[in-house]
């Protein structure tokens, strides 16, 4: 039951940002352009990175949605997203994204916890500016995310082929169509 | 020193948002809408939460600018500030904001901390669902801000007057106009 009074239709984040428009937004333009991208990371190596934070932060809504937005981006593979989110050191992944998914772990522990060491490692495995910046973001972003999420109390149905269903759309259309269909036109307040 | 090739005279988050425009402007949209409004929550006790939860995650960049930020919109009232960072419960703040405060602190810890209680605590003392939300959001963010702040290993002067003036051009102008000042124009990479 969410403490706050939300849509009852809409689960998890939906609720909340159906509730606020004005912060629904930039919350969803930053995941747009943090996560559908493809410069660098790959859309699904970027909701890899999403799915383990959040399986970290042990938010139940934001791992299963994101592990299903990364799986309809890596061809339906969900064995894969399960072996990241268990054990990512022995998943079927580069060794850069391993390294990556280090830095990632570290950032959801808190900032300092990145060491010079950890970001040399993932630039001698390939890894850019860019995408350390990428990954940083990503993992604090999604530090955000789970705490909004259960931090309000939101519902968060167990029905796997619901997120299935959704994570397949956004990963066509990106998070900033889907949310046309849950937020109202922005009013002054 | 930063651990990505950032502008060497822009400290903190500029340096990061100057580095990767394209999700600076979310993010600035972000705090614009959490910070600088006064519905519900004034601007200045939006950024006491926003300090004191950098000050739990221990940022020293976040907690000394948004406290400046917070002291120009309190009248320049520095000693509230760090009481409030110090021990919340002795401040000379509202019962209300006293009890968001331990909403936020939660958040800090985690979303699953913040249990019914709490938030029934926050509405007996005249907290609505408006103020109840923004406040676990401004917590959630700064759990984001914090750790891409320290995450990526940024520099932080320590140079109270510089935070200081910046806090009252920030408090005047709100965050999206004073970034133009540091902000590239974006380009299409």
């Amino acid at each position: 039951m969410t403490y706050i009074s939300v849509p009852k239709d809409q689960p998890g984040i939906r609720g909340l940002m159906a509730f606020r428009p004005e912060t629904a937004k930039p919350l969803n333009d930053l995941v747009e352009a943090l996560l559908t991208s493809n410069e660098g990371l790959t859309a699904g190596e970027r909701e890899l990175i999403a799915t383990y934070v959040s399986s970290k932060n042990d938010c139940y809504y934001c791992q299963t949605i994101h592990g299903a937005v990364a799986a309809a981006h890596l061809a339906g593979d969900e064995p894969l997203v399960q072996s990241v989110k268990l054990d990512f050191e022995h998943a079927a992944i580069s060794d850069k994204l391993k390294s990556l998914l280090v830095i990632a772990e570290k950032v959801q522990l808190g900032g300092k916890h990145v060491l010079p060491s950890d970001v040399e490692r993932a630039k001698q495995l390939g890894a850019t500016d860019l995408e350390i910046h990428d990954t940083v973001l990503i993992a604090a972003a999604f530090c955000m995310f789970n705490r909004y999420v259960d931090g309000l109390g939101t519902t968060q149905p167990r029905d796997e082929d619901m997120y299935r269903q959704r994570g397949v759309r956004i990963a066509r259309e990106g998070y900033v169509e889907v949310s046309k269909s849950y937020l109202p036109i922005p009013i002054a307040r």
